[in-house]
């Protein structure tokens, strides 16, 4: 919901999120259980008449239902995908109606661990299912039922966000026309789970994890949360763009021989790691990690991609980023290939930018030239 | 020194370390010195009549002066470069006289933070020095003099070993004939200080690190050490290597939907973490990773490699890996250019090796075969 006010070209403006409450009981991939639970969203964009112009854009590690815009009262908040989204803008709010939502089991107002479980009386905690890309295609599904829509334009997401698209054209096929599947991967990699496996245990072995029970000691595990952020922004960026950004620049002039902050590197990282320990949720962390580990879709098929996506009918756009060394192209082409071997519509491109994974954030032309491109097809 | 007695073909068989004991101090590159220090090495093979057969082997990270052979009372351990060094082998004990020493700082018998200081008679901990490279063949220097040795037939390292061999043609351009440098890099890159960065604070931010005094109350940074071994795993192996060793195997049937070990490669990570902090020592984990960071040599040229390999004379054998992601042939490479900017006599091979950094370590046939060439030249 925007307010359009004083807002500037290209902006949805301030936006406000909205809560939606489910009362039917959520059955988890896991075998888990929940008989209720909310999910924050927001929307920007108008649902037209024939409600065919809806736009679902899926979040990764991170992130959240704030996609774009800002928030009246904290007008620096802008939402992480505002680049793209916005009138006139490769997603173009003129045209589609954009939602964006915190997925289950976050901690930006989406039901999660930290939410005071209704049947305890304290927060989740440990006791929060783990969750799955599946399961969150599921609660998406639902929500857009209830806000009637039928069938989506379009399901955008990048890395984490690209693996609940995939999901979305196999668990709902005709209810994607377009799925934007960027800087994915099929599964992870043994490299990929290590790194995640690493963060977890950064954050588990912490004392002041507590079993994943922490809110009770009025604890956060922020010394695992902080290494866990550390170690995700080595992956998120290329060898090339971290040796561009920071080099071996020093924050002296020599070396102090000791072991406080001294390359610029180190600096970042410390810096990323304090501030994302302060807000973010371990057990959110912990739930997100495990759901990248889980996803694979092929898993089921024998170890079939092809298979796996047989009853896709979307069209895609796939785009990966020469420099993501932690989802790299060699991934996204075993994506492309499943779907041109089930004669599906498939775009590729390969974009050879230097930013590594977080590539999917940036502005670059020719990406945004190609999402603009595939949604103004939807149009046609 | 070896005590050949039952030795299978090609082993040095079972070896005893020896210590040397240096009262001269030592002034180390940060300004801090040390009135006495004691290095632990071993010797293989036979110091020749005209001092002239000895080969120095520098250690990486973790390893030690425990290079080839094993110990009477424990035979299954078997030095860590074994399938190189022995009567027969690349380096042919039965020509050479092969030395490896434990680093200065190290925790394999040399002083290092777990020596008793004995001016104050409790151990160095947080106040033994920052060591470099600079100082570590410093070290090494004195203790080839101890010995008799004026100049080496050969210095040979991998990875920061390689660092070591390099810096001895420049401090010591009299004293090397040939130096073999694999899986090496001139200098670390922004994303080599960043995992190490990470590592350290995964041990300093361990509530049991005690501001690396932890010795007096009993207790090691396990969580810490264990962590930074994780990480320092995956840089180690290709993503490759990772796939074909591990893959996505699952210790059980299927998902368990909890935080247990279910991934083969969380296992294996788990395994040697846990393994690596029973016996390594934290502050010599800090020292290391520290000493990689500041290794630069061209840093004191104007960031010219060519003009800091200027003083060097000896031959040179420089090979990198292919999957090496850590140190990939680029960085070989750089050391290559300068070198031959310096017209000094350079042998470089890339191995097509799928192993990753840890592929200076494998008895590659071809990679095996070359350090036996370069060896037997020195015999010609």
């Amino acid at each position: 919901m925007n307010v359009g006010v004083g807002v500037p070209p290209g902006s949805v403006g301030a936006v406000v999120p909205q809560d939606a409450v489910f009362d039917t009981p959520l059955a988890f991939k896991s075998g888990a259980t929940m008989p209720s639970y909310s999910l924050r969203y927001e929307t920007y964009g108008k649902l037209n008449a024939d409600r065919s112009n809806a736009v679902l854009v899926c979040h990764a590690l991170n992130a959240s239902h704030h996609v774009a815009g800002w928030y009246a009262d904290d007008p620096k908040n802008v939402g992480w995908w505002d680049n793209l989204i916005g009138p006139g803008k490769p997603v173009d709010t003129d045209h589609f109606f954009v939602i964006g939502v915190n997925n289950l089991g976050g901690c930006h107002g989406s039901t999660g661990p930290a939410t005071v479980n209704p049947a305890t009386g304290v927060p989740w905690g440990a006791d929060f299912p783990v969750v799955t890309v599946e399961d969150w295609v599921e609660t998406q599904a639902r929500l857009a039922t209830r806000l009637g829509i039928d069938r989506f334009a379009a399901v955008i997401g990048g890395s984490l966000g690209a693996m609940q698209a995939l999901q979305w054209t196999i668990a709902y096929p005709d209810r994607v026309r377009l799925a934007v599947v960027s800087a994915a991967a099929p599964r992870l990699s043994a490299q990929n789970i290590a790194f995640n496996e690493v963060a977890r245990q950064a954050i588990t072995t912490d004392p002041d994890f507590h079993g994943g029970n922490y809110y009770a000691h009025g604890v956060v595990p922020r010394r695992g949360l902080r290494l866990a952020r550390m170690l995700g922004h080595i992956t998120y960026l290329s060898d090339d763009a971290m040796a561009e950004k920071f080099g071996r620049e020093l924050r002296g002039g020599g070396y102090k021989f000791g072991f406080d902050v001294e390359f610029e590197i180190e600096s970042y990282l410390r810096y990323q790691g304090d501030k994302f320990s302060t807000y973010f949720d371990a057990n959110t962390y912990l739930r997100i990690t495990k759901a990248l580990d889980y996803f694979d879709p092929a898993f089921a098929h024998g170890g079939s991609l092809t298979a796996a996506m047989a009853p896709a009918q979307a069209r895609f756009l796939v785009v990966s980023f020469t420099s993501d060394w932690r989802f790299s192209p060699a991934r996204s082409r075993e994506i492309v290939k499943a779907l041109l071997d089930n004669r599906l519509d498939v775009s590729y491109a390969e974009i050879d930018a230097p930013h590594g994974h977080d590539a999917f954030l940036m502005a670059d032309p020719r990406y945004h030239g190609l999402i603009a491109a595939a949604m103004e097809r939807l149009l046609a």
